[in-house]
């Protein structure tokens, strides 16, 4: 039987990136929808669910992405309240990269550090990535401490993440200049810059001031990085004692999860594949695995 | 070579469901069109008549469909009167599933039924549906009497049917109460409820009350159904003498003629699979069928 | 590793005509989108960049179609605007068939005539066929009148072809009437008529009234033709002394250029295959090439 998945994508014209990865993950038909709005999700969806039989299901899937990542959310959660008993076919949830990037910086820092007892700072933290890495840090047990321009975001941000996490350690914290940013990454051994494109939080020299800091990650692609001291194709890179990253240094990572994650959708036709679980994904990935 | 299906839909996202079944038939490539009007045929059906050699044009082919029926119609028409001498490939016609969900019902009563000696009434005859069952049962012989709201729009029908296959028997009637609807159904051996979503015909008992009645066909798949003593996924069950047919319970013929009408499109180049064409198809896969 | 190409088509319904082909042409994914505009491209050709290695670019190739020629020369632009050192995919440019229909049509005179030392008369030569027939007439060394309604725009037109090719032989010239067109192909050996269609440049009987023309084609596929004494299927067929092509005689010799050309893009991962390249190709279709 051949394996169908149905992308929808927020935007006008379906990612090209998610599609060419889809193809390369095994993926044999895949139906490209553009402009998906929650109110056409049903009548999608039942197209899905009520074609194969119940035992043939696993041979179906969807994949919601596209470059708004709360629109895609929405997507989600209607997709999988359309489902019931087992009339249900796999999904993943990754718009604009947000799940497999956030996922793939973890797991870089994980290879460094024990998350359980390390302290750690995410610049950036209310947008999709930062929230994402902020809640697989605080999960893996970390000491998080979440940064925004605004302190209300970022308690809004954080009470979120306790929401879905049970007994998390987050700290929000409010900061806009750089002397804020980097007087808040002191003391600490992980900081992860998920910032918007464009936007610096630690200028030139601050890694060298940063005596405790043991892993640097900046998720940010285009030049200026959020994190003057680190390139974008930084893998594991020492500078000043401290192991640095940049975007396309967990971009290989990353590009693993997302095929891994595609595939596995159909070996069942029940997987929610979003944060948490396409972390565990990326753990394997990355031989980190506790459980497989 | 590949077995190309180009897909006109007049919605603004092409059938998720009729996709899996058109790859479930066997296409290769699949070319889904959404929001496709009429004036945009033209252009798009030359490219599949251009391309292949009047040889090859067995592995192209065009499935019309969308939810809204009469605009799918409009397409088929343009579609079939933009082919000219050889320069043709097969089209089946099936928006909102109507042809393939009437002939499954038709052939549903056909196996209890000498539908040639039969008086059968269509309760919501005027719909997509209810009109194409009453087209097939007439054009089988039955005495049918076709039920709508307004006497004057089942008159239409009955003449719109009329002017499509010769000698057929078949009485308009209006009705707008379940005691009317009753009492039209008195002494009938076959009913086939096909209206809206949400209207109920014959309510609960109703079906002890109608001795003579033998078969009782309810097409509405979203519960109230149309006929309240039937259940969606009845099939072939027997309730106060009468054998009852749920929405559910014609599904799985239906879903075997579609992907059999898709996948006889490209055992020839001329073949339009509409209404009639698809019952024969239905007898061929029930194992009802005289020619074959 | 699966062959994918992208289809950037400037209509909302992207052309059956270019998706039967890339199939034929043995693509194994097509992603085909439709409304592309300038501002669209640099996110969806990203994802045709930075989704494979180096190694595997030349698996992804983009396709670039549509019935507005300038529409689509902005696209290919932008394309290629978009790639940078060896992050690249081969690209063909063939919105309307423009660059596969004048390859065809100039590879036919070819097969009559020495180029390097024919004249010619380009009829309708500035619109998007014919400024791409007198192109290729010129970089073959023909001395060639380009014909166009307004003097002036034949003018920038010749100023146009002559900034991509060296040295041609090009004169423009203005003419409206049956008349005018007449005279200025007084002389000539070969005419190719590439006007819009419902234009007739040359009226019955004017072929026997020019005596040294060899050649005459006409790229007009709906009658009224162009050169009223060449069928539209005429293919190499002799009439007063001189060999005729209507727009299905070249119709062959293009389908087989076009097939070729969406092949050899996965030959490589730097080719772009827009008007000279796709020349080159039609040469060696048609046996003619010096080259290979």
């Amino acid at each position: 039987m051949q394996k169908i998945l149905i992308q929808f994508d927020t935007d006008s014209h379906p990612s090209t990136f998610d599609r060419v990865v889809a193809v390369d993950a095994g993926v044999d038909h895949l139906f490209s929808y553009g402009d998906v709005l929650p109110e056409n999700v049903t009548g999608l969806v039942h197209g899905a669910m009520f074609t194969r039989g119940p035992n043939d299901l696993n041979n179906t899937a969807i994949f919601v992405g596209g470059s708004n990542v709360e629109a895609g959310e929405k997507l989600t959660a209607r997709v999988t309240s359309t489902f019931f008993g087992p009339m249900r076919v796999s999904v993943m949830m990754d718009s604009n990269g947000c799940n497999t990037t956030a996922a793939a910086a973890v797991v870089a820092a994980k290879k460094h550090l024990d998350l359980a007892t390390t302290s750690a700072v995410v610049l950036g933290g209310t947008g999709p990535v930062g929230q994402r890495v902020a809640q697989l840090l605080a999960a893996e047990g970390s000491d998080v401490t979440l940064v925004s321009r605004s302190k209300d975001r970022a308690a809004s941000a954080c009470e979120a993440i306790a929401a879905k996490v049970e007994g998390v350690k987050l700290t929000p914290a409010g900061a806009s200049s750089s002397d804020e940013f980097v007087s808040l990454c002191k003391g600490t051994k992980l900081v992860v810059a998920a910032g918007a494109a464009g936007v610096c939080f630690l200028p030139e020299g601050t890694l060298q001031s940063l005596n405790e800091l043991a892993v640097a990650i900046d998720l940010n692609a285009v030049p200026p990085t959020g994190i003057a001291d680190i390139g974008v194709s930084d893998k594991a890179k020492e500078a000043s004692n401290t192991i640095c990253y940049g975007a396309l240094g967990v971009g290989g990572t990353k590009m693993k999860v997302h095929k891994q994650a595609i595939a596995s959708l159909f070996e069942d036709n029940d997987l929610v594949l979003d944060t948490a679980e396409i972390y565990q994904l990326a753990l394997q990935v990355a031989g980190l695995s506790t459980t497989d």
